[in-house]
């Protein structure tokens, strides 16, 4: 999508201080682009995390798991080009050894070293280049946005573009400031995270309140984007917040809730923009559903079905597509109250077909870059928003040759 | 597919004798190809039925539900290129329609006629066609296998080839003979049934025995191909067998029963072969599972995932894709004693990467229409195979431009 090739990028005052960046290229790419990233607190820090769901868990992700949450972590490790999924015992040595050497190069407890890793599944870490690569990549930390863009950009893989959001919140006298980098771009339908984000605050947090207003930020934002419906091996979030006798009391981690969920929507919805081969992406908005959990789950199925995909790459009003998604999605709809809008224009009105200039909807479908669709399924409360990338031939080409 | 271009025919002693067939345009489709089949009984026949589990339901599936199983069935008509669903109150009163019109055209009761519908969603039926198609249709019924392939061809939406197969069974001094067609291409997952099939015997059946008969074969057919992971909301399957004083005894019933599964498979597999836009069919058998029902649910969801499908299109032997989707499918599995085949070649085996030649396995793969592989997923007892298309830039085309 044209709106997201140009890199976002942070200003120096976004950054909350007190955390140091690299982004290196240690050789695991085969392009040469970057692909080791470390993030370093210079004291330690509160540490939430949230992991995939997939039973298949890759080597990192189960040693975050260990070690999250906790409000000792000095130091985030992340490499692209290799997942260190489904690599057996040497992954798991792998995972180990690399946050020993980070630990021992910045002079930090190992235990305080979390480490991510994301690329094709299957294939054992060359550890000499990753040997290396720590040693250079530790001496290359700096607090300056380009640190922080570096290590953005070294965690990409299929990625088209960065992915980075920052906000500021005021409580009282104090500012403080959260900054977020995560990466796509296929191999996504997180549940319970994505596919590796960091996100970094200044904000002084309990781990408990870490913990929770992560999963409540996460549910809105990451959990409600799909690229391909594959959750991946290696999806992690990681909140990283400063350490305080006195950490924000409750009325304030309201606020600094709402502010973190604002900034990992904005992060997530970067996803399925820069989805592999996307051209639009799909809004859903699902309304009237018995709950938000149910809302989310038939969003979830409509937005995962490859004939709603291809209707929305081709501009195509085929509304038929959409409503039997949700018939097939698990949750109770009242097809005699569901109604559908296709960007404000609705077609389908109380389980009736609307007549409607089938052409001026497909051409303003076609110019959009999103693709704003409303679905009411009965008169309950549940609501929940949902964004998808489109299903292209470029996406098909792209997958059919990836590791061959 | 190569091999699924040529028509497949029927030779004349293929045909269980007591059923007239036709099939004509009526103008339905503006390509002009057949749209409007009749399948006729000579006398009252049993007939069990199994639906779509899509909440959003067709009017002829509404109808079909309410008169079946029976054992007074005496036709079933059949259009296409117009799916009759979505359509409200209109859409169940033409559904009525069209069996009462055939119904005072042939002389039988109208709760003897079942209805079928298959094409896009959405859109009422232009009742003048199919009044005139229905009295054309019903004058021109015959025994011949020329005129059972007619009603085959006029079922047919997005296939490229039609879809028949028969089988014959010898019990004591008696030979039956089953037949059966179908229909694909599109919006195929089915759940309890397919997207239309009918299947003839003169086996004489019990109502229940018929029933039952029917769930099984199709559980283990149609209910295991997937082209899209999109369940249609009309999904229908009608077996007709003779009524008689005396129906097969239960014996006999499991030899029927045994041979029209076969048969059933043998029709549900022309699905993903003849997908739209398929060059391969993965054929993925699920062992080790807790149960059948496990095995099947997580067969059904490495099935679907788009990662899989251009895997399998580009002959790429990226198996993490097969094991992750493993993963989220839901069911139990045991990572550490899981191991796959991909067309018998071991590439992961007891929760460890193998390692095997890339380049001759993905030779293999793209020369295969069938590309066989064999997923345990722990030691349980539960196993199942199913059948789906890969994804290719045919399908994305196809289906980004089907309305408009």
């Amino acid at each position: 999508m044209g709106s997201v090739n140009a890199p976002p990028a942070l200003a120096a005052n976004d950054l909350p201080p007190g955390y140091r960046f690299a982004g290196i290229a240690c050789g695991l790419k085969a392009s040469g682009k970057p692909d080791l990233a470390l993030i370093a607190a210079d004291q330690a820090v509160v540490a939430a995390g949230l992991y995939t769901t997939n039973q298949v868990v890759a080597a990192p992700v189960l040693l975050c798991r260990s070690r999250t949450p906790t409000d000792g972590v000095r130091a985030v490790v992340i490499n692209s080009g290799n997942a260190n999924a489904c690599t057996g015992t040497q992954g798991e040595h792998d995972a180990m050894q690399m946050t020993q050497q980070v630990a021992e190069t910045l002079g930090v407890p190992v235990e305080s070293v979390l480490v991510m890793s994301t690329g094709v599944i299957g294939q054992t870490l060359p550890m000499d280049k990753i040997t290396a690569g720590i040693g250079r990549v530790c001496t290359g930390l700096h607090h300056q946005q380009a640190a922080f863009h570096a290590a953005a950009d070294a965690i990409l893989t299929t990625d088209k573009a960065r992915k980075v959001a920052a906000r500021s919140l005021t409580l009282g006298a104090d500012t403080y400031r959260i900054a977020g980098m995560c990466k796509g771009a296929g191999m996504i339908a997180p549940n319970m995270a994505t596919m590796l984000s960091v996100v970094l605050t200044d904000a002084p947090l309990s781990v408990e309140a870490a913990q929770r207003v992560l999963a409540f930020a996460v549910r809105h934002s990451f959990n409600r984007v799909s690229v391909d419906g594959h959750t991946s091996t290696n999806d992690s979030i990681i909140l990283l917040a400063r350490q305080s006798e006195q950490p924000l009391d409750v009325l304030a981690v309201g606020q600094f809730q709402d502010v973190l969920t604002e900034l990992c929507i904005e992060l997530a919805k970067q996803l399925p923009a820069d989805g592999e081969g996307a051209l639009h992406v799909l809004q859903l908005k699902v309304s009237g559903a018995t709950c938000e959990t149910d809302a989310e789950q038939i969003a979830r199925v409509v937005a995962a079905s490859p004939l709603v995909k291809t209707a929305i790459t081709g501009g195509d009003p085929n509304w038929g597509r959409i409503v039997s998604a949700a018939g097939i999605a698990g949750p109770k709809i009242d097809v005699s109250r569901t109604c559908l809008t296709i960007l404000g224009v609705p077609v389908f009105l109380s389980g009736q077909p609307v007549a409607f200039d089938n052409v001026s909807l497909s051409q303003a479908m076609r110019a959009a870059t999103l693709v704003d669709c409303e679905l009411q399924v009965g008169d309950g409360p549940g609501e929940a928003v949902f964004w998808a990338s489109d299903l292209t031939c470029d996406y098909v080409k792209f997958n059919s040759l990836y590791t061959t």
